[in-house]
């Protein structure tokens, strides 16, 4: 009896703390809070393995709060526990007033969870619904690899459990036998416009993940005595057992009946409702605890750490991995596609680095991360994760949050998909890499359907802003050659942040070899000349240095930059356009707004007077059968490129 | 007996077709269509009520092809009925030569369901996967809202059914009782890169429908008597039944031992391996059909379509509208979210116009779509969608496929969930409106969670291509007022095409009047100065319209554009440049790569030399409680602006 008084008093504690934060912000959630209180308080202070004064300790058990509006009851946890806050290295307990400072511009604790600000308790940002789950999936990964028993709690709201995400991370949980997760469905009935569809009802969740095959328990989230004995069977599993998930029959507003019924999402209560809100609960907290708590809630501590992590070797270089690997064919024809070297890259610093892990969405043996699960001694760290785009980016933001450097490939026009997850990823500072393949149209015969169009100009935008290293908040890679893809899937791997490589279906001649170095940031002069810059990324780099010739034919002496990196040297590419009389031409197949727009950008920032055209896919592009003639249909053929160049000359003869 | 040997006769003749047809080009399915190939002889030789010559008949029943790459099947299909292809207006029978020129560049027939290019009998594109069943929810609500039975057939992929849209899809069906839908899950156990998972099998995906409340029939998916039956059964439901799903097992290569098993995935034959394909498929058909068909097939039209369309009234104006709907308080303060201006905009519209229909993600009551919704003359074609975003803007898509006008609302944040969804649509010719609320920082408390910020680039990319018609193939709007966001979605649902509309959380001043008239590609000049010009849009046109003051007071005579659409009149916009001495300041609340690199790329077409600074968000924000506090801290409040239009004239003292 007194584990339950004792779980019933620090959960109204909790939810009073909560009412008074969310009133000081004027803004926030309270009565989600309060459907969440008795599972905060027997997950925080009885059941997890964690150490509240180092939150993010690397044993430690692992809460991921899905439904991140909810993130007040655990805030008030940690207010009442004096758990560590803060950013960076910079820890100390949080206070009571800290949580008074909720949502405040220079506060540690966010609107919702955001562990680059300052709340290191959180492996991801999360408040874009739907992602947990799949945030959780890839910690238990890592915990696996790392040999760690961790245990992975994730609360999810049942009107977030209609996102189909939640569905993509429920089936790779059960593919991966991830049994150290914990799905907890917090089963309030009311989503933010009014009630949750019957479609997730306490009663169909558990019929879903029934026929998921999980073994289901549905408890009362306000009885101590359940919820501690679900976690109990829960931690109790064995390895090889189905996985398990929990059902929350929960009351938004619970404990005060003022707060409840519809109408109150997302509400603070103020003045009079506020006083009155107080009272209920007090009252509850008076019927309900008939003996005061004591010291009956103990936190237990994780295993002690201890580290195994090791250097990296020095991974080898494009051409002893072509020969290792049986590749000296291609070698010598001096030809790869981008997404094979890429694939051999991955390879071979798969070898080099025991953290780098790959996932893939059922194409690993068209973006050739298959080089990589094929091989015996890296398959344990490649995740299959089958057609289903936004699960696997976020199983990646959990794998970096464990220190994992995660590579997440498929085709860049589903990337698209992951869109969402991705900014998330990058506001929670997730180490991730995304790899795009088949980009761009010289993929041409299947279509627009399967190519990327918009997607340099959406990172693009990603790149102009800092992330909380004071880097690009996400680089922007396409290289050209097979020697480019290997060198930027090794920096890849090296740095820390998010990047997005684009990869080509064709095979290309070489451009470069071993001595060239390719760096973040950098680009490479392919040709110089003094009357023309063309700057070109991908595969327009070898349509631009077909239209060379013809150029040279006309008279024309044009430089070629390859501008694989996103953002770039501006001043050292605003020294050539002035050597070549500042006439820039821009050569990009994608949509607009993207490359040519960055290196306009760059130079209307210098003031100088200059010429500058761009050629991109100026219509929605179609099938064709060959990479000729999807660049003529979209007037990108080295032949239009020599056309316009001449054109801005004044040449006509081309 | 007769009715089976004609299907298999007939499904062989198409598999057979399907061989050549990707042989000739190169690439493509043949086995995933062969998987098909009884399913859909029966479909379209039989069950579907439709004309041949007429393939987008308004009242015909619909197949949506949601494993988009299988498309061969139905070309093969259309080639042996001469049925009509062909763009625009244009209809001519297609051929077997039309066959045989799959992929082509200036073929009718794409790689992937591509109906703009000449294929009209697909009402939206598919091949990017999992959104086909929601375009197929979305045809089922037109035709209720029209009051025509039409049967929405829809073919999904076993390994496809890992989306997890497929299972919003699938709690939206139920939701809405779109009993006219179903659900074909091709069950040939591969995908791409290996066999499907067992969270996708024929049993599971059986049990994950039926915990969904459907009635699932399991069938032999080359049993022609078998799909029949199921057919019939599904056509003979009543209108309040529970929803039906039918799974069907069927063999990938069907018919062709040598092409079945893995690594047949998207792999044409060729040569002797294309010959003994062919024999195999013809001694399969000798085995099958011991009667020749004779004419045992026989397609039955649907019923004659009488149009009830009537031209759209003409709307309210915005001040009609505020005093109807007791809004005239709001109306004397000057004062009014835009978001509240669009939801009176929808309710003003929706009365109108009867094609208009409204979408909304469980934010109704935020994106104030619920004064469409709440009216109980619109009640219903207002749609809930709950938390699923993806299926909401696939659903719009089958909804314009069905000539409604489909506004799809919620947050600007987690419109980025269904942007791949959204560039399917674009590529379909979908005439879908976007509108997304609370966007960029000025909603402060919520957070980066909830802030969109790389959206304006995203969508400005896709304005910078032509769609089919010849028109941007996205207009992206930023009403700054009351005024500017009731106009422009007057004009959204007058235009046909797809655009994107930002909204605000805060109240803002009214900065215009019933004379301003608004139009795609406009902007409006606020001041007219002659020192420099500011180009906002959105919250930081008020943000520019305070600076002014203080640039006034430092003798700086500055113009202020709101620049609302993307794109825009850049003729226009650089003669006022010229008229402030070309110098020009850009101020947006987004990452950048948007609406200040718009107009830079727009300046640098023009050669003319001229100084462009762009201020927009760059660091990763956080939770501020006022509006005030976050602009300061992404150095965007006007005082920032005033600070910087100074200096540019080299003016300190602001």
């Amino acid at each position: 009896m007194s584990f339950e008084a004792a779980v019933h008093t620090k959960a109204i504690q909790l939810d009073q703390l909560c009412l008074d934060m969310c009133a000081s912000a004027g803004s926030g959630h309270p009565t989600t809070c309060m459907s969440l209180g008795h599972l905060v308080t027997v997950l925080l202070y009885h059941t997890m393995r964690w150490l509240p004064d180092h939150p993010r300790y690397p044993t430690s058990d692992r809460l991921v709060l899905s439904e991140g509006h909810a993130v007040p009851i655990i805030y008030a946890a940690f207010a009442d526990l004096g758990a560590a806050i803060g950013k960076g290295t910079e820890r100390r307990p949080m206070t009571r007033e800290d949580a008074m400072s909720l949502r405040e511009v220079d506060s540690y604790i966010d609107g919702h969870p955001n562990p680059m600000e300052g709340f290191p308790f959180f492996d991801a940002a999360t408040g874009s619904l739907g992602q947990g789950l799949s945030v959780a999936a890839g910690l238990a990964l890592a915990a696996r690899n790392d040999g760690l028993d961790k245990r992975i709690y994730c609360i999810i709201g049942d009107g977030e459990s209609r996102e189909g995400q939640i569905w993509e991370a429920i089936d790779f949980i059960s593919d991966h036998k991830l049994v150290g997760v914990l799905p907890i469905f917090n089963c309030n009935a009311y989503g933010q416009a009014s009630t949750v569809s019957d479609m997730q009802s306490a009663d169909t969740l558990r019929r879903k993940l029934e026929a998921a095959g999980y073994e289901v328990k549905s408890i009362d989230g306000h009885d101590p005595a359940a919820i501690r004995d679900a976690f109990e069977a829960f931690r109790a599993r064995e390895a090889d057992a189905t996985p398990m998930a929990l059902i929350a029959r929960t009351v938004k507003g619970w404990g005060a009946a003022c707060m409840q019924g519809g109408g109150w999402h997302g509400k603070p209560a103020s003045g009079d409702k506020l006083q009155l809100a107080h009272e209920e609960l007090s009252a509850t907290s008076v019927s309900l605890t008939s003996a005061l708590a004591g010291d009956e809630l103990r936190i237990y501590p994780p295993d002690e750490h201890t580290s195994t992590r090791t250097e990296p070797d020095e991974p080898m270089t494009f051409t002893e991995a072509m020969k290792k690997y049986d590749m000296e064919t291609a070698l010598r024809a001096g030809k790869l596609a981008t997404r094979k070297a890429f694939g051999l890259a991955l390879r071979a610093i798969g070898h080099a680095n025991p953290e780098v892990v790959v996932l893939d969405a059922d194409v690993r043996n068209s973006t050739f991360t298959e080089w990589f699960a094929n091989d015996k001694d890296l398959a344990n760290r490649f995740y299959e994760c089958k057609i289903a785009e936004q699960n696997m980016y976020s199983v990646g933001a959990g794998l970096a949050a464990a220190g994992k450097i995660p590579f997440c490939s498929t085709f860049a026009k589903f990337v698209t998909r992951g869109y969402d997850q991705i900014e998330m990823a990058i506001n929670s500072g997730a180490n991730l890499k995304i790899v795009g393949s088949h980009a761009g149209i010289s993929l041409a015969a299947d279509g627009p359907s399967q190519m990327s169009l918009p997607d340099i100009a959406w990172f693009r935008s990603l790149s102009t802003c800092t992330d909380h290293r004071g880097n690009p908040a996400c680089y922007v890679l396409q290289p050209a050659d097979a020697f480019a893809a290997y060198g930027l899937t090794q920096v890849m791997a090296e740095y820390t942040g998010a990047c997005y490589m684009r990869t080509l279906r064709p095979e290309v001649e070489f451009l470069y070899n071993e001595s060239t170095v390719f760096n973040l940031g950098k680009f490479e002069v392919l040709n110089e000349g003094r009357d023309l810059l063309l700057v070109a990324t991908g595969y327009m780099v070898h349509e631009c240095n077909k239209a060379l010739e013809a150029l040279d034919k006309a008279g024309i002496d044009a430089t070629l930059v390859d501008l694989y990196s996103i953002p770039f040297d501006a001043d050292a590419l605003l020294d050539i356009a002035n050597q070549n009389n500042w006439h820039i031409l821009t050569v990009e197949d994608n949509y607009g707004g993207s490359m040519g727009s960055a290196v306009a950008d760059a130079c209307t920032e210098s003031g100088d007077a200059f010429t500058i055209e761009q050629m991109y896919v100026r219509r929605i592009p179609k099938s064709a059968r060959t990479e000729d003639e999807i660049l003529k249909y979209c007037g990108l053929h080295h032949t239009d490129i020599a056309r316009k160049a001449a054109s801005m000359l004044g040449v006509v003869a081309v």
